[in-house]
């Protein structure tokens, strides 16, 4: 005996999403059988309005709700990039779309933003064709973009990243700069790992500037 | 700023999920925005699918594909239980569904189930009255039972509820036996912990017989 097939197929369509291996996956399988049918029913729908509704913003690729923006040719815009108050001038490149809520939290950014969706990571099989790196290209050509904020996670993807496109841009009349490394705020220097205080010595500035 | 209706609604209930906290919720709802649109739905279906043709068996509250065995009062019963080629009088009490798949597989039982959907687990609220324990009393009344195989796993939760459900049943005229405890086949006595050491010396079997 196996699984009926019904309940199979549900364990292998979980199996396939990142970071469920096959336990999870028929844990998560059984939940769902024993939850409320309008609680399984609510994941299900949720699932198809996304699809449904949800796209890339044609500029950026940031995650656009095509209820609001869809333009003539039925392609999205991003609510950030719809937004005339924003500097045109700026563009922070960021690996995914979580990113962004990140940035905007600070409200020390009125740029604009370009999602990648990925870092380069050749043991998963991603290198800058997978990533929307192209598209970065093309909006330099047709924008008056005058730096581009580097914005990648301080870790090997991020840097391999961050380094590849650095040397992409290079003969670009753009100026190219990455967020600084260092102590994190209100971080023990004790505790802190050598990579990051060896950033912090490498990036130091002077004081009273 | 914060994701777009859709999106968020998503992450909230990929979050309500078993082992998936918030970073995973938001991991895996990004991966359903970047998967092509089959492959998102093909998950959403599977869950409808799901809700739709499976339930419970009406005996032994096993998984129960109601397209094959429904009952003329609308309940289905099981493969398991609708097999009259099954020993009627051994019960093999199980926790979860999975089990039985995996008892199945061993070829040495002949008898029927009875799925508790749970263990005991005061941590986590669940005590016997969220069990299908009930059930499992209503069963040794109507059937007859000659043993009860208690199937727990050897950890804290399921030898609570072995312990439960064998003080539950002294008074009843039934036999119950648990699973032996002791090495695994193929282990190494080497590298076994302590506790499991010290159940296979306290289940030890004379030779020969």
């Amino acid at each position: 005996m196996i699984y009926a097939r019904p309940v199979q197929e549900l364990i292998d369509e979980l199996g396939r999403l990142p970071g469920i291996g096959p336990r999870s996956a028929q844990r998560i399988a059984f939940y769902l059988l024993k939850a409320p049918p309008e609680d399984a029913l609510r994941l299900a729908r949720a699932i198809s309005v996304v699809k449904e509704q949800v796209s890339w913003c044609r500029r950026c690729f940031n995650i656009a709700d095509s209820g609001s923006g869809r333009a003539e040719d039925g392609t999205v815009e991003c609510e950030i990039c719809r937004d005339p108050r924003r500097d045109m001038s700026v563009i922070c490149v960021v690996e995914e779309p979580g990113t962004i809520v990140t940035v905007e939290r600070t409200r020390e950014f009125r740029g604009r933003y370009h999602v990648l969706q990925g870092a380069i990571n050749h043991l998963e099989g991603i290198g800058p064709n997978q990533l929307r790196i192209r598209e970065l290209l093309a909006r330099l050509e047709t924008e008056d973009i005058a730096e581009l904020i580097l914005c990648m996670s301080p870790n090997i993807e991020g840097d391999a990243t961050a380094l590849y496109l650095a040397g992409l841009l290079q003969q670009l009349a753009v100026k190219v700069t990455r967020l600084a490394s260092g102590l994190p705020v209100g971080g023990d220097l004790e505790y802190a790992d050598e990579v990051t205080v060896a950033r912090a010595l490498e990036g130091r500035r002077e004081v009273g500037r």
